[in-house]
This record gives C-alpha cells, structure tokens and sequence, in this order.
C-alpha cells in the first residue's frame, strides 16, 4: 500500500517535473524566443503556473498531511515533510483571486516601467506601483495573520524562512556603524593610485572563450548545464541542466566575466544539491539569501581576490590581448575599484549594502504601512545623500526606478543580497580555518578542496536544515558581521 | 453560463498551452540541452503526456460531446467540435497501459538501435522490434474495430485522416507502372553531361548566412521563428514561434541549404495557420501528409527549379566564394541530379518513392499479420533490386535499419512523405494556371503570389476541411498523380 508519505512525494515529483518545463520555457524566453513568440509562451506559463497552484493547493493534500504526521519517517523524511507542508501553507494560505491580481498588476507595472523609466516618469510609474503595493500588504496581512508575525517579516520568511526584521535592524545597524567610514577610506586609498582603463574592443567570441575557461577553473559541470547570453544575466535551469547567462560589452571583458563567475556560483549550487532526494522539497537550495552566499562566495570571496585574479591573469592576456591596463597590478585593482554610484548593480562590494539597507527601510515602512509610493522619492534621496553621498533628486530613473523587484512585489527580497554577502564571508573565514594553505592553493588554481568544503557544508545538504543551523554547522556560529568586515578591510583597507 | 462547446474549447485550448510547453522542451533537447539533461528531461516530458493523455481522455467530456451536439453552432465550430470528438476518441480508445508499453518499448528500440545500427546488429534489433510490432498490432486492432477498417488502414487514419491501403495501392500502382522508366531515362540523360563537384571549405557561418537569406526569400516570419542547428533537421515549436533546423557539413553547403528550404515549407504552414482560431484543433495543420505537401512545395516545385535556382546563384556565389564548378550550370544540375542509392533522406526526388512504396508495403504486410519481422531483410532486398537495382543483402546498416519510424510503432507514417510529394506538384499545377507568368516572377524573386496563393488556398483553412475536399478546393481535383508525373518528365527528360 502507498504510504501518505509517499503520496505526497510524488505528487511533489511531479510538481518538480512541470517545474522542470516551465523552467526551461523561462530560459528559453530569455535566451533565445523569437519577439513575437512572447504572448503566446505568455499564456503557456501562466496555465502552467494556475495548474501547478492547483495540484499544490488540492484539499486532498491536507489530510495527506495529517496522516503522514503518524507514518514512521526517518530523518530526512520529516524535514522533507514539513518542507512539503511548508510550500503546501505558503500556496493555501492566498486564495487564487489575489495571486491572480498580484501577477496581474505586476506584469502590468513592470511592462509599463520598461517604457517609463527611460523616460523618468515617476508619475506613471507609481500609479501602478501603488496597485502593487496595495496588493502585496494584503498578501502580507494574510501571511501575517497565520505565521503571527509582522507583515513585513511574513514576506521575508518566503525568502529566507526564519529571517526577522527584528535581527536584520540589528545586523544592517552594525553594518551602518562602521561600513560608511570603511568606504570613505577605501576610497580615499584607492585615490593614491591611477586606475589605468584597458582599451576594447574586446572581441565577444574571446571574451566567451574566457567566461567558459573560467566556469571550467570553478568547477561547472558542462554535461549539466551551459552558458548562454541574455539581456539581464541569470541562473536558471534545473539541477541536471543548469543555465547561466551574461552579456557582453566590447568595451569591458571584466564585468561579463565577473557576471560568469557570480552565476557559476549560484550554479555550482544547483548542480551540487543532493542527488539522492531529487525532485524534493528538502533537495532544494535552502533559500534565496544561501543562494546569493554561494554566488558572492564565488565571485567576492574567490573571484575578485588577489590569488584568484594572479592565477586566471596569464589567461586573460592570453585572450584579451597584452596592454599595459592589463599589466597584473592594474587588473587586480580594476577588480577591486570601489567607487559609489547610483546603480545597485553596478555597485561594489563597498557601496552594495548601502544600496540594499536603503531598499530594505523603505520596503519595510512601505508594507507596515508606515509611508505611502509618495514617499519613496524623498526617503529615497535623503537616504542615498547619507550613505553614499549620491544625489538624486529628480532622477527617478537612476534612484527609485532602477530595479524591477518592487514592480512584481517582491518585497523581502531585497535584504537577502546582503545577507548573502555575509554568509559568503563567514564561511570563507571557516574556509580559511580548515584549509590554512588556501590562498596558495587558490593562486595554483588548485580549487578542488575549497569545493570539496562547500560540497560538504553547504551543497549536499539541500534544504535539510534551518539556514542558521546550516551557518552553524558550517562555521561554528550563527550570522556575525564580524567576518564581512573582517573581510572589508582585509581587502581594502590592508597595505 | 459556459456552453459545452466552451468548455471543450477551453479544455483543448489548456491542451495546446500545455503542447507549447512540451514543443519548446522538445526544441531544447534537440538543439541547445547539454547531454546530461536528457533523463530528467525525459521524465519531465513523460509527465507532461501522462497528463496531456488525463485530460484528454476525462471521462467528463463523453457528456460535452453529446451536449455541444445539440447547441447551436456556426460552420467552424462544428469542424472544431468534430476534430475535438476525433482527437477525444483516439486517445480514449487506446487503454493507458498499452500507451505506456508502446511509449516504453518504442523507446528501448530507438535507444538500441543507436548502437545497433553502426553495428549492423540485425539480430538484436529485431528482437526489440518484434515487441514494438506485437504492440502497434494491437494498437491497430482496437483502431480497425472502432472504425471498422483494416488495421493498417486505421494506422493510416492517424496520418493522413480519410486515407485507405486501396487508394495507395491504386496511387503508388499507377506510379510503379512509369516511374521506374523515368528513373532510368533520367539517369541516362543526366551521364551525357558531366557534373562538376563544388569544393569546400564552406564556412558554417557563410552556409548560415546562406540559409537566413533564403528563408528571407521564401518569406519565413523572423519575429515568429528562427533558424538552428540540430542532429537531424526538423521544423518544431509553435505557430507563433517555429523552430527550424538544419546541420552543416564543411564540404556540402546544398544539403543544408535545401534542408533549410524544405523546413522553412513546414514553418511557414505552422506561420500561418488560421490566428483567429489558434488553440483549437481546427486551426492545427490538416494532416502529416498536408505538412509535407508545403514542405516539398518549396523544396521541389519551387526550390530545385531553374527559375528559383537562377534568382538564387549571385547569393550562392557571393557567399560560398566563385569557382567553376558554382556556374550557373552546374549549380542548376547538382540541384536536380538523379542518383539512385540506399538511404531514403538522401534520396532524389525520383528515386524518392520507390523507397517510400517499398516500406508501405512491408510496414501494411507487417500489420496486417501477412509477414513476420524475420521476414523484413529478404523482401527489402527484393524490392530494393527491384525498384532501385540496388542490392543490400546483408547491409542491415543502409538497408531496413537505416530509418527510425519503426523503431517508434510510427506505422503509417512512411506513405505521407510521396502524398505530399504528389499534392505539391498538383498544387504546383494549380498555381501556374492561376498565375501564368510564375516562372517569371520566381526568377525575379517576386514570390509573393506564389504565397498568396498558398495562403488562399491551403494555410489559412487548418483542418477546416477533410484533405481530398482541400485539395478539390485548391486544385479543381481530387489527389491525381499525373501532375506529378508531368512535373518530373518536366524536369528531368525535357530538352
Ligand atoms: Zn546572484
Ligand atoms: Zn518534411
């Protein structure tokens, strides 16, 4: 007889198998559909998605639930149960009007802001916005009222279960305490030194050629996974067939390639996860904020070090061509410029945790209820004026328009780029500890012990523990800032 | 209230935004997914047709049927609601159980003869076919008895709905009776004048830019499709998004490029098959043979004539670089050369059905229970030295092992490919006596009418119409193949 276990894995089986298709329909989309394709793989997504709601919010599964409650399971059978359950609450919980209307008002705000933001049409644009935001606090209140928490917390919980805006006050204040100052004298440093520009063209086909050695110098697993060119880079796929991205400029080799590695991190993840639960909630990435840890792990921690940048320098001149911007100093310092912009995505690793702790204290007051869209131009200035000097009044297109998050409500998000960017450097610092000699392994280009760690750390466990008691096991304490400034400075302000 | 013809129409428009999911997969796998995507691909696939087949077959929708019957409906929606109840009970009378055997069995045989065919392995290839045979026999079974027709002949309903052994065998007669002779006249003909090789290395990205410029010619929609590479070309996606392929070899850029005409042939159909109905089954191409008709429409009546192989040569030439053997000439007589030999997707248009004739016979015998799998190589040779002169004794390999239809249980299929061939030239017919000066405007490029006409006559209609009341429509006649005949004396015996 069929267990209400195993009941309900295969029905989740099979939600990972129609997940499987829409994933590969969305890369697709971005990779390679014909425009006028889009309307119609539009409609296909969408019943695809109504569809895959229904199986996940079919009545049937709660007294699966109830009965497998009493089944005797082993370990990871219990928390892949109630990741079941989990995903199972998260779906019931919003009744299918409001995710309609969401999904709606979203593609709607953010179809309109593709035309308004060139345009700095702030006015447009937070007529929608206000929709999305109306909708969103009423999708909050619902999560709220059945987790207890705040609305804001409850929206942070989708991205990274657990997370409370009560310790995130707490650890962007510590941040806020000492990164401002840290900035100023990094960049007061770097004064001291001319930053040399290397000339392009860069030839696209080489600098492919590059991105894919370097995928191969991290150890992506090219039977499982490829990489392609998109307008906005990504990781996409499935775990057996893992699709990254990057764009290319002629005239700078060195933000496609660091795209390459940021997604190969996120990609290395993916292939990684443990094969053996396959098509399982507990055998996916733990959350969206471990998910950005493994992709800064790669591309802050190893990508953009001194040893890491020494051991891939012969093969950039290699292929980039000799030029004295690209004598091995120079590269390196090309690669560790900080320099505060408008730009978020542009952002260094410096400037990049203002631009989220800015995001986070608005979206929170935004979904509390606290301030109005109004709201956000003058927040927006005052705070971009405090932290980074930056003003932006009036320009709405490089201030609060820039990012497409808030236009689909995902409000949450925004705090778990810096969460990853601290995990990434306290499970370095644990790197550091086990692997004493890492740094010389690093510049020989002998990586496979780091993997080796990560695999056995963070990679193979999926989602079989709490995001902190995954930090812990792997590095002995839960989140401390400690390690992200320890590293900052290590970095920047060292001589 | 929702009508029952709503609902089916609902029900079979969830179908298609289902089949576009599959379709794009299904481009994927063949042109971009890296080699260890495929098992997950696979199941993800299988769970797709597993539902498709759910939903298709609900018992609910006996009730629609019998209610949208009694409603008032429009000339359209009576066809659709037809082809609706056609798809419904095929797939209904076919037990899940004998679908999943076929499927697997189909697929055991396909992924042994991989191996086998390099192998010329006869032995182990027939074992795994007399199981794909044993399951289309009962296949055939349950089809003959709901339609009351011979178990091949229900195969063939599949394929070309309507269409029965004893109009093939009368058709395939009549050309068995003078297309031998021809054959050989040709070939006599063609060793008076020797043909000249053209010499390679033909650049991949010249032969690229060769096929885009061509599917430009023949008015391929670019924001609705496009061009890729793939093992075995096909013509895939969606009508809003067709996928095309092709492969190239260094040393022939013709096979490519005719490739690339002939599937522009399918693309354009799909293109431009009837928007206002799209989803429903009436607006689905009307049968496999239909397909192929627009397919060798482009490739026979239009691509390998002189007058398109005329407007066409400056662009060979200025891409594949000039030399002796791309005169004009000579490129006309590569284009139409005649030469009989073992493998069907090489074959020329003249040898072409005698490859197809012979393995309707043997796949009709086979269902029909007259002939047996061990049976197949001995009468293969006889008919292949009788139609060809061609002797594969022994030669599994370039002999009944060297197609993959059977391997599938894809019986019936085999006879679409000389229908096709035979509803183009009588199109072809149709559109010289509609548009006298066609030869000229084809020299010119000028092909426009040539579309309209097509467009008139055969795409905007669907499945609007039973094939034999298409072509009456079309061309004044039902399928006559002395339209053919007169197109292939045309080309190959006249002065
Ligand atoms: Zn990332
Ligand atoms: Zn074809």
């Amino acid at each position: 007889m069929t267990s209400a276990y195993q009941e309900l894995s295969r029905t989740f089986q099979r939600l990972s198998r129609f997940g499987h298709l829409g994933a590969i329909a969305g890369v697709d989309m971005q990779t390679t559909m014909p425009p006028g394709g889009s309307q119609a793989r539009g409609e296909a997504m969408a019943e695809l998605s109504v569809f895959m709601h229904e199986v996940l919010t079919d009545k049937r599964l709660g007294g699966l639930f109830d009965a497998a409650q009493q089944e005797s399971l082993n370990d990871v059978e219990q928390v892949n149960l109630s990741e079941m359950q989990r995903a199972w609450q998260q779906a019931t919980l919003l009744p299918a009007s409001l995710v309609e209307a969401k999904s709606l008002a979203g593609s709607r705000c953010e179809h309109a802001w593709r035309q308004q933001r060139p345009a700095n049409d702030w006015q447009g644009f937070s007529a929608n916005l206000k929709e999305v935001v109306k909708l969103s606090r009423e999708e909050a209140q619902l999560r709220a009222d059945a987790l207890g928490v705040s609305r804001y917390d409850a929206l942070l919980d989708v991205f990274e279960p657990g997370m409370t805006s009560a310790q995130l006050d707490q650890t962007f204040g510590d941040l806020k305490s000492w990164l401002p100052d840290l900035l100023q004298k990094a960049v007061a440093k770097q004064q001291q030194t001319p930053i040399a520009q290397p000339v392009g063209p860069f030839a696209i086909e080489s600098q492919k050629q590059l991105g894919l050695s370097v995928m191969k110098t991290l150890g992506f697993d090219f039977n499982h996974g490829r990489l392609d060119v998109s307008a906005h880079p990504f990781c996409g796929g499935v775990p057996e067939d893992v699709r990254i991205t990057t764009r290319y400029n002629e005239n700078d080799f060195l933000s496609a390639m660091m795209g390459v590695i940021h997604e190969t991190g996120h990609a290395r993840y993916e292939q990684n996860l443990p094969k053996q639960w396959r098509g399982q909630p507990v055998a996916q990435a733990r959350s969206t904020a471990i998910h950005e840890s493994q992709s800064l792990f790669m591309e802050m921690q190893l990508g953009r070090s001194e040893a890491f940048l020494q051991h891939i320098h012969p093969q950039v001149v290699a292929l980039m061509g000799d030029q004295p911007a690209l004598a091995l100093n120079n590269f390196i310092r090309q690669a560790q410029r900080v320099k505060p912009g408008f730009i978020r995505v542009d952002a260094d690793e410096l400037s990049y945790p203002a631009h989220v702790i800015l995001r986070y204290e608005i979206e929170r007051a935004l979904i509390e209820g606290e301030i109005e869209v109004e709201d956000i131009p003058a927040l927006w200035d005052e705070k971009m004026q405090q932290s980074l000097g930056i003003d932006t009044r009036g320009n709405y297109r490089d201030g609060c328009m820039q990012d497409i998050h808030w236009t689909d409500g995902a409000f949450g998000y925004f705090p778990t780029y810096t969460l990853g960017a601290m995990y990434a450097a306290q499970l370095f610092q644990a790197v550091k500890r086990a692997i004493p000699q890492v740094e010389t392994l690093i510049q020989q280009g002998e990586l496979q012990p780091v993997f080796d760690w990560l695999q056995q750390n963070i990679w193979q466990h999926g989602s079989r523990f709490p995001t902190q008691q995954l930090l812990i096991n792997a590095t002995g304490e839960a989140l401390n800032p400690r390690y992200f400034r320890q590293h900052l400075e290590q970095r920047y302000l060292s001589e």
